[in-house]
Parts: C-alpha cells; sequence; structure tokens
C-alpha cells in the first residue's frame, strides 16, 4: 500500500498539530520521558519519510555531517537501520569501534565524545549488556558534548538516539507499535486490544530486559489491555512495570503481570513472546564482570541455563496461538527469534507460527530505519512540518 | 587517452540500439548467463561512465541509498571497486561483516538478506571459497530480496552483482575483456586472436577457480581461439567446459584443451598464467570444513601443496613470451601475482615479465569499478541511453 | 565567537596574496617542506572553512569521490578528524584495512596504491611507529600513485596527507599552533612569546616522537622562543633540530635545548608537557621487530619502562604551572594524556592543572579537521580564494 501524496499532506497536517518543541536539540533516551505529542510526531514523521521515499521524493536534508554509531555490541538489524536512517537524511556514519581506537589509552567518555563530535551531527548508541550501565553511559555522552557545545567546543549539537540499553530499546518498539497502528488501521483502533508480552524459552543465555520493559512502557500509553508473563524469577525492572501501571492509568488501558503462557495469551490480539534474562542474573552477572571474576561468570551462567531449561514449554506453538482472539493474534518478534526445529532444538517459537507470520515479521522490522530518522529528524528541526512540506514541494527526485 | 564528448555520444547511440530491458531489476550472476547485447551494453555504459568521469562530469544518479557488500573472503581490489562504483553513482557502501553481526544467532540467510536491504539498492557478494555454495548462497540472497519486493517488506528491488563466486568471477573477466578490447582497438579486432588461459605454479593453496572459468566462459564469444592448459587433475568445472565450447561455436571461434603451457603460449596473442586449484580438490575441501573436519583439512592442504609442487616449471618465463605472437602477447593477471624472486621463490611468473607489463596490469584493473558501476546502472534505469544523455547534458562537474 | 561573512571575506583576500601553486596536485608531508606562504594558506583556507560551516555554508567541493584512510596504528581522533573533513568537502571515506584486505598476499605497496585509488582523490597516512618506516612509507605510496596518474592508470593524481610519520605529525602541530594563534590573538602577537616542549614522564612506552619533533619543527617560524626540554637519552632526531634551529633564526625567534622541565617553564607562555620514547630505543625496536627479536623486544620494553621511571618528577604539576608567565602559561596536549590519579597513578599532568584547561584543550583539537580539511583543499583546486569565494556567495546550506 504505497502512500501517495494526498496521505503525506495530511500526514504533515496532523503533524503540525504537535507540540515538538522539546525534541529539537535534544536527545531520545527513553519512550516515557517523551510526551505523547512527542510520540505521536515520532510516528508522523516516520511515515511521511517513508512516504517521501516510496514516492521517489529526497529527504536529504544534510548536504554534510556525520551520524555516530557505537555498537557495544554485535548488531546487524540495528546497525542497518541506523546507517539507512543517516543515509537517508544525508549523514555519514562513522562508527566508533572501540577495538581500533585509543580509548583504552586512558581517554575518559567526556573527551571521547567530544572528540568524535566536531562534525557529528547525531550519535547513535547500542549498550544493553550490563544492568545499571547502559543508560548511563549514553547520558554521560550526551551531557558531554552538551557541555562541549556550550563552551564553543563543538559547532552544532549532537543530539543522540537510544539503539538500545539496558532500560529501554526505543527505536525497536516504537517500529513495533507503528506496525500494530498499520495492522489494526490507526492509532485510534488500538483502544481495548489485549496485549501479551510474554517470556519465552531459549537455549542461549543473558538477553537483554529492554524489549519486554520498552514493549510495556510504551504499549500502554495506547489504552491497550497489556499483559506481562513469565517464570518466577525473571522480572523485569520495577520502575519500568510503575512507568507500566501510571501509563495504563492515564490512557485508559490496563496493566497486569501474569503467571503462565497460557493466561497471557487468552484472546490476546497481539503476543510477543520472547526470551530475557532474569534482572537479578544480570545485576550478578553485571557485578562479576566490573570485578573481573570470570571464573564465577561461567557458573553463573551455567546456572542460569540450567534454570531456563525447566521452562521450555514456554514456547508459542499453533495450540497457544489457538486460544488467541479468533486465533489470530498478531505475532510479533524483534528478531532474531530461536525457532524450535529450525535455529535450536527447542526455543521461542514454533517453525510453523513463525513461517506463517514471516512477511508481517519483516514489516515490523522496516519501520526502524524510519523511526530512527523519524528521531533525528525531530532532533534537528525546530519546525518540522515546514520543513517536511519544503521537501514534498520541492519533490527532487531520490533515484534521478 | 582521455574520451572526449563525441566518443561519448557514439557510445550512447551505441548503447541505445542495445537490448537491456532484461537487465533492469535484474541480478548478474554470470556472464554465461546474460546474452550478447547485455554484454556489449555493460562494457559501453562501462565506457560512457569512465568518460563523464574523465569530463568531470557527475554520473551520481543516486541522492541516497546503500550498496550492501558481503565479502566471505579478504579482498582490496575487489571492495575499493566495489565502494569506488557505488560512490560513482551516490550510494553508500554498508558492509555486512558477518563477524560483528548478529548473523550467527540463528538468523537465516532470507532474514538477514531483508534486514539489511530495507534501503539497499544493490548487494554485492565475493563468496568464492567453497565449490557449489558461493552461487548457490548468492541466489538465496537475490530470491529472498526479489520476495521481500514482492511481498511489500522492500520499498525498491535490491539488484545483485556477483563479486566472485565458485562459478564465475565476471566483474574480473569483464574488465580484464575490456582491458584486452581497448588493448586491440576494438571488439572487431578479437576475432581469431589466441588466448591462453593457462594454470601456473604458485606455493598458495586453494585458489578459487572463477577466474579461469570466467575466462573460458566469456572470451569464447567473441572470436577467439581460447585455449586452457594445466596439468592433470587440475581440470575446472565441466559444466563452464561446455559453455566455452557452445560459446565459441556460436562466435566462430574455438575452444580447446591442451597439455602444456608450451603448447598454450605458443603464437598466442593473449596470455592469462594464474595459479587455481584442482577442482576435485576444492570438493573435497568444501565436504571436510562442511562436516568439521579440520585435522584432515589439514592434511588436503599439505597433500595439495606437494602435488602443486610437482608442476613448479609452469611459470610465466621470458623464454616463453618469446614463443608469443611476435613474443609480445598481452600478459593478463587479475593480481596479486605470485612473482618469482619478488614475492615468493618460485612462482606464477618471472620478475622480468610482471615488470615490463606492470602498467598494462594497472589499467587492466582501473576497469573494474566501471564494469561494477555499469552492472548497477544497467540494474536500475529501464532506459540506461536516455539517462546517460542526461547526464552528459546536465554536465555537472563531479569536482565543483 | 562565530566568524560573520565579513571575516571570511577578509581571510578569502588574504588568502588571494600567498603563493599556493605548489601546493597543487601535491602532498603535505612536513611542515617544514611548506613555505611560508603554503603555512600561512592551510590556516587561512582551515578558518575559513571553519567560518562557512559556522554559517551553515556548504563547502563540499565534490561531488564524488574517495578519501583513502590507512591507519598502521589505532586511532580515535585522527580517524575522526579525517573523516570529519572528507566528508565536509564531499569525499567518502574508504579506510584500507591491511587485515582484511589481500596485502599479504605479496601485494607490493606500488601496486596496492594504485589499485585502491582509482577514484580516490586523497590518502591519508597514519604510521608513526617505526623510525626510518613511516615517512619512507608515505613517499614509496605517493610517487605510486604519482607514477600512476602520469602512465594514464589513474584519472586524477590522490593527494597525500601525513595522517602522523616517525618524523612529523603536521595535522596535529598545524591544529595546535591555529589553537595558539587563536587564542594569543593573531599570528603576529607570537614574536619572542617562550614555548617549552618538554618530556614528561608517563607509564606508557614507546609514545612517537613526532610529536615534540613537529612542534619544534614548526613553532620555531613564527619568531617565538622555543625551548625543548628532557632527561638525558631521551633527545629527537637531529635534522629535525637542525630544522629548527634553522627556522628560529630566519624568523627572529629561537630555539634551544635545555636539561629540566623547571628551566624550560620558567616565564613560559606555552607549555607542552608529554611523553615520548628515546630516538635511540625506537630505533632499536624497529630493528628488532623488523628481525622478528620479539623476546628482546621485551626486554628492551622491560629496560625501557624502568628507565623511564627515574623520571617520575617530570610532571606538570600547579608548583611547576605558578613559575609560568603570570602563573598562567597556554597548557597544550595533542591528548590523550596521562593524567595523574585519573587515567594513571603517576602520569604526565597534575589532574587539577589539566581540568582548569580542558575547553582549550578540547579547542585545540577541535582544529585538526579543518586544518585536514585545508590541506585536501588547497591540494585540489589551483586557486583556492576564487573557489571559496564561489562558495560563499552561492551560500549552499550544510544542513537545509
Amino acid at each position: 500500500m504505497k502512500k501517495d501524496k494526498a496521505y503525506i499532506i495530511d500526514k504533515i497536517a496532523e503533524l503540525s498539530k504537535l507540540k515538538t518543541k522539546n525534541m529539537y536539540l535534544n536527545d531520545f533516551f527513553h519512550t516515557w520521558k517523551e510526551t505523547d505529542d512527542e510520540i505521536a510526531a515520532t510516528f508522523a514523521v516516520a511515515e511521511i519519510l517513508r512516504g517521501l521515499r516510496e514516492n521517489n521524493i529526497s529527504s536529504k536534508v544534510f548536504d554534510s555531517g556525520l551520524g555516530i554509531s557505537v555498537f557495544r555490541d554485535n548488531s546487524t538489524r540495528t546497525r542497518f537501520s541506523f546507517a539507512s536512517a543517516c543515509n537517508l537524511l544525508g549523514l555519514e556514519v562513522q562508527d566508533l569501534d572501540e577495538k581500533t581506537s585509543q580509548i583504552a589509552h586512558g581517554e575518559t567518555v567526556r573527551e571521547t565524545a567530544n572528540m568524535v563530535s566536531f562534525m557529528a551531527d547525531v550519535i547513535g548508541i547500542r549498550d544493553d549488556m550490563y544492568i545499571g550501565k547502559g543508560h548511563a553511559y549514553m547520558k554521560q555522552v550526551a551531557e558531554a558534548v552538551e557541555e562541549g557545545y556550550r563552551d564553543g567546543v563543538l559547532e552544532q549539537r549532537p543530539t543522540l538516539v537510544n539503539l538500545q540499553c539496558d532500560i529501554d530499546h526505543p527505536t525497536q518498539t516504537m517500529a513495533d507499535l507503528l506496525h500494530v497502528i498499520n495492522t489494526f488501521g490507526g492509532v485510534e483502533k488500538l483502544k481495548g486490544k489485549k496485549v501479551a508480552m510474554t517470556w519465552a524459552y531459549s537455549p542461549s543465555y543473558g538477553k537483554p530486559l529492554s524489549v519486554p520493559q520498552g514493549v510495556i512502557g510504551l504499549f500502554t500509553r495506547f489504552g491497550m489491555d497489556v499483559v506481562l508473563a513469565h517464570p518466577e524469577g525473571y522480572s523485569v525492572m520495577p520502575e519500568v512495570e510503575e512507568v507500566a501501571r501510571a501509563n495504563a492509568k492515564a490512557s485508559g488501558g490496563s496493566y497486569k503481570r501474569v503467571a503462565t503462557m497460557e493466561e497471557a495469551f487468552k484472546d490476546a490480539d497481539i503476543v510477543y513472546p520472547k526470551s530475557w534474562a532474569p534482572f537479578a542474573v544480570m545485576e550478578e552477572r553485571t557485578q562479576l564482570v566490573g570485578e573481573g571474576r570470570f571464573d564465577e561468570l561461567k557458573a553463573l551462567e551455567q546456572r542460569c541455563l540450567a534454570n531456563n531449561a525447566k521452562f521450555k514449554s514456554w514456547e508459542c506453538t499453533e495450540d497457544l496461538m489457538k486460544t488467541t482472539k479468533d486465533g489470530k493474534a498478531l505475532y510479533m518478534h524483534c528478531l532474531p527469534a530461536d525457532i524450535t526445529g529450525v535455529s535450536c532444538k527447542e526455543g521461542e517459537c514454533a517453525a510453523s507460527v513463525f513461517d506463517r507470520y514471516r512477511v508481517p515479521l519483516y514489516k515490523q522490522a522496516s519501520f526502524k530505519p524510519y523511526i530512527i530518522a523519524a528521531m533525528i529528524f525531530l532532533s534537528k528541526f525546530a519546525d518540522p512540518s515546514a520543513k517536511l512540506t519544503q521537501l514534498l514541494n520541492a519533490g527532487k527526485a531520490r533515484i534521478k
């Protein structure tokens, strides 16, 4: 369903009514730090940028400039999504690879942040592995470049996009939600829909909590009934559950925790079964790594895997899918998934379920580059709807 | 010999008569899958793009967009050729580095191909190490993104350029042939020329077969007398020899295999002495790697090196060069060459021969970026001659 | 202090009076190989490019083209400075990573240099580790591409920018000096200022000599009184001291060596305390590495560290700073610094001194991307002031 120009004009009109002033020259850390207008504006800009591209209209707003990326964990899709977003807007990605840099030689975060940012318009960071670390690091970087800008070291204020931290994964969950909005036919259709964010078994260890946390922290803002399910011991950060509860209250939805996948899936409109590590394990792990106690780390991993193995029944099967609303809930995953009999012996999801939802899953992922581009765009233009109107009217071809 | 605008106009006229419709939104796998018109069009576009650049005229046809590269083997010249080609047309290269990606975490080829391609216009892949694997992998990727495009996951159809597979190395051999055409003064001068594609000794092991295969599969299309020479046991894929025979028949040339370098070089107009591994060894190696039998792999390598060593006399010496047409055959190599006394004790070529042909060898290599750019260009524009005329007339400066 | 357009116009007028003809299509190796006009032109272009960017005016002079980088040592700031400079002018950086390339397979420097340069406008190299090697390598590369251009292999002449060699570090010291000029209010204010380039203790081993050498080789050209201080055995290359003496004589300044940090700091206007390895040690190290004598290398390192440790008192303390001119000398460092109690137990500089100068230090670094861009610019435009006037008048927005 290619978006036509009328659609784009409508979306720009919608955007022009939203307050985005605080996004200008600002960072994007957690969705719950953004107002409803700001979240709506991010979706609108993402859809408009996508519409422009579908109509072969350039949205290259930077003639030059760098987008700095820092990946403290391996990454395919986030790396390419960030690269795509930067390229779409005219920024060139320069990766800060900590292995080939001199960071080890005693540089501070503040120093490095400034040194790489003399011509940087945006910094994207993924740092999701250690509880209490990822977000703290991003804040440090953002404050350092803000200070550098104030002190006249940097000629522009590089804004930061959280590409996944220990707390939230906003580019993922915003893409997820935009997929939901497109699937259900509009944000106004979400009220009363049931969402099952559930743990699922995986033979791998230590997957970050930022996806379930991000989902409950964002989806609860739209009047949906969000249910979180996980085995005992796999709880998420209590602060984020607080956010979810407050959101649900404000939006007229609900948030609750249930004890089984079965209960969560029952009549759900949307299911998001996915493995993650227990918060307590992630905390212990962070401490062990910090203290260099690598032998104990190994033991912790063994213990954790053994514990995981008790919950192999937490799998998204065809039988479970049948219990969802009309047996047709929207199955979601941030990918890659652990698919039983495909990528592992026993995993998060039955192969036949995954296969049936392959195209929707890929579409879900396709929103991420546009979400990232929208975040960058809104941090760089004080009047985004004027700028987008200008791009639409200029109608410069992407492929000339 | 800088090309002037009259030359460019002539070439565009030539191009406009060729049928390139099937190249549009299509992949480039093996030269023999392309029609004569398509091969001629690739040469024409390569020369036109080169001419434009020599006249400081921009051929940046993409305002934004990514060129994805996947190198499953180390590479300097192909990496830079692909980067140069993408940059010339306005695409930004994003390398899919399988070591820093999450591909190991259970992603399928289909999934990864789509995940990296949301804003990709072209994908270049080098995967030449394992018989039966490289081409198969490329087909899988191409089919995955074709499917993704059809399903509405991808907004554009990324086209694939084979940067070397187990069967063919089309960007190399097309560059090679364009060098030959330029050296001999036109494609019509090639009829009746003798080409010696011969094995040569190298102290290294397991060089891919795609160059000799690609050469006999392409050069036979131009009425040349192509001779393949190698020691017993070093034969190439029989299917490709079939292609060579059929080509030769159709073009009025010939293809035959001879047993010695001497026979091949005799009165040759062109010589291409180069090491490669025996097909059977490459097959065995593929199997051993697949089954993780690394001890046997080591033994295979030793056996293969010992066997190679029996054929140290297969070297391109001054004496052999004297036996070629007027003692002045065009010496070719895809580089880097194993040069006796320079890069190894005993190798593919005598140092004095290599030195004498250094400039032609470098020129041979210089065609590759333009060949790759031509392949991309033809896969992206339904009417390439109209687009090139437009670029010529616009006359936008590359260095402003 | 944002530069306004009047400032830019003045600077262009200044530039138009300088002879830069020899910089066109030429390389930048050592500052002392450049005339006074050429040094002044580099500063002027750096300031103009910075002024344009501060006024949101694009200086993208390349529509396409590559900037090749070769880093034979880890690097953050130089890598990002080069990337920023290339991006500012419209070149895309392509890194020649020797680990993922085929260079090991017997390629010569001449061959690789040509193979990566078919569409390269500039090559930036950092090779600072081995005495007698870095500069020699750069010369080889520059000669190879010059020859390739002459022979018609390359369509353009890629020019070389020395991003640090064993002898000089011109992009660093030119940035340093531009910082000094800005701090003291103009190049004419430098006459008679005392500069203390002094060794300082660091717990790390084998830091390159190119910074102190570069500083004494450049700062002596401006009528300043340059003093070099280091413990016995830590002398720099005698040839560079010769350059410093000759410069000082010509500029009406002075150059001398003193035995203590105290003597150097006394009444200094500028202090640059920094660790480096003894020249003799670097020579021995180069030889040991060259001959693969790695056991002895280890021993050399131990010996060198033990020797360093004798000079822990060579630290830039508050007490020493008090002895400088009005107790307010400009403290400089190329970063990262070894800060006592912060990045190491005992280091080059007291934490309170470093902290007090943090903003000036970051500003010092901020000139590097513009210095590199200026070097590239001057090697690519025969009439730089005309081109810059054109950019200013065009007034194309960087952020549109």
